[in-house]
């Protein structure tokens, strides 16, 4: 089982500079490699003090790359939807190269409804927008004197877009869902690895998505068993696991708070495109830390506890590959000692072939 | 006098890949902090063999700020044109923390029709979008809760678009002009730096332009002496005359190729937003090696020539900080030593006061 690191910022300015942030993730993905994680990984999103802090995945990425020599970098997501396809295209292609073969680009469609106001994109287009961004983009990178004629952009014929990406035909491609049964199965069909949060759900109803999702990638001819799965879900270890609930709980209710604000349109919208949507509100606001540790939503605990907490979400979905939220909630520096304290106790129960990690 | 390096990719895939191009340019980057230059910077082009492994600067100046403490991280340019205000503004400040206060935000408004073609805009708005883009992304980096009514984008009121600038009120702003008074005009009215390219006309002309933007800046109340004028311009350095002209011609004409083919377009083209360019193709097929060198638009040869040819610009500009292009024409490995010989021999001409570099 490979574990990854997933930066999803919940800083406010007048908390933290973006400096100051930035740093603190850039020192901890030097850390994750150094301790034998297989990913970092960051978002996109616009405004909120949710995810605010970045607007643009791949630059913050093309940093990680001068910082790290092995660890893949994901964007987790990049938005089609808000990006022009050539852009789009150009710059993770740069960032394969700058990292020498290291992205995973993952793609997703973007849900606050704020987002696509202030980008003037109307939501009722956005799984269309998503659908074509992605063709666009795998066709820009590998092909050459093409047409492109889609809903939403035209262009072409041109010359090759350089760079051409290092990874060859071009890098894998990861797909976010969250709840919708259509994203899954789509997902799979296209033979597109999948990243999941299943924050907003249940283990089982979300296995059974994933279930649904690699159905469709067997049934489409996909090779079964080489489609990836991460699973984004907060994590905090201390060596006790009083301490581990009691500061754990601090940080974890300072991103609710924020994570509450970014989606509390959804209080009064609803969408064909994102059914369920308008339950979000009253499914956040309900959820409590106590009942994430018990659901084992939230890895919390004393490493023993949170190997247990691991096991009953591999018991669910096989084998996924966890992106831990380990630096979230404007964390004074907590989130170093649950990298350590996970990748020294945790981790080798889950590849007891692993070595034992450098010590830094 | 200070200097800079100003990485304009000419290779071709089947040349190089983006991999190998960056490593260099990195590799360059760290040298020239080393080595005591001012800048580095890079621009954005799509498509073509000319500039086209650039098509996002942002993403290749994050990867330069991990590998450099104290250079100048320079966009020459980004388009405004070409990128929604927001994305622009939200990964430009993402820079500027990531680098930890070093951007110089430079804008352009692009010229070759193909690229205005493959994004589905008219030329006939490039001045509009582009005045209304630096606009924007201004107000965004300072404002909040602010409504924007541009011709082309429509967004707000919001909060503050995170990360703010880590350099308040926002990094410095620099505008390219190349051939058109407006421009120059505009750009000193505005209290925007200036980032010439005289390849295209005379040192006499370009002079003239550049006195024109120095009154305007005066006039509109901006503290005299405080612009900044870049001037970009190919260096080529080895420790005899000869052999640098010998070589600095193979890739420079290599160079010129490239461009050449980028610029076609022009000559079945004509635009009120950009007077002067029927002509471009005819000027830069005409125009030579030795004319160049003779013309001191080249600086190529021996230290002490090229000191002679930087008198002759200084001349006729005044206190301005050169770009050089070291690394042009899928060169192998010869801008390291051109990066060398100029710092070494010919920086310390032209700033007596300043320490020997350090050895590396």
């Amino acid at each position: 089982m490979r574990f990854g690191i997933n930066f999803f910022p919940t800083v406010a300015p007048s908390e933290k500079t973006g400096a100051a942030y930035y740093d603190e993730c850039l020192e901890l993905c030097e850390l994750a490699e150094a301790l034998g994680y297989h990913h970092v990984k960051t978002v996109e999103h616009y405004f909120f003090q949710w995810g605010g802090y970045s607007p643009d995945p791949v630059t913050f990425l093309a940093a990680a790359a001068q910082r790290t020599s092995r660890v893949r970098l994901v964007t987790g997501a990049v938005i089609p939807t808000f990006n022009h396809p050539i852009k789009l295209a150009g710059k993770l292609a740069m960032l394969d190269n700058l990292s020498h073969g290291r992205l995973d680009a993952g793609f997703a469609r973007a849900f606050p409804p704020e987002e696509f106001e202030a980008f003037e994109i109307s939501m009722g287009e956005s799984r269309a927008r998503f659908e074509e961004g992605i063709e666009a983009v795998k066709r820009l990178w590998t092909e050459e004197e093409f047409r492109f004629s889609g809903s939403f952009h035209q262009f072409g014929p041109h010359p090759a877009l350089p760079p051409r990406p290092l990874q060859q035909p071009h890098p894998p491609i990861f797909v976010a869902a969250t709840l919708n049964p259509v994203s899954f199965e789509w997902s799979g069909r296209m033979g597109y690895n999948l990243m999941i949060v299943p924050q907003m759900s249940t283990h089982s109803h979300v296995a059974a998505l994933v279930a649904a999702y690699r159905r469709a990638w067997v049934e489409a001819g996909h090779q079964p068993g080489t489609e990836q799965v991460h699973l984004t879900c907060h994590c905090y270890v201390a060596s006790d696991s009083a301490s581990a609930r009691r500061r754990g709980r601090v940080f974890f209710e300072n991103y609710q708070a924020k994570q509450l604000q970014a989606i509390a349109a959804w209080s009064k919208y609803t969408s064909d495109q994102y059914p369920g949507y308008e339950h979000l509100v009253q499914t956040l606001a309900q959820s409590t830390f106590e009942a994430g540790v018990a659901e084992q939503k939230l890895l919390v605990g004393d490493p023993g506890e949170v190997a247990g907490q691991l096991e009953v979400i591999r018991e669910h979905y096989g084998d996924i590959e966890p992106s831990l939220l380990v630096n979230f909630g404007n964390m004074p520096n907590a989130a170093v000692r649950t990298a350590e304290l996970f990748a020294r106790h945790v981790m080798p129960r889950f590849d007891p072939s692993s070595r034992e990690p450098e010590r830094c």
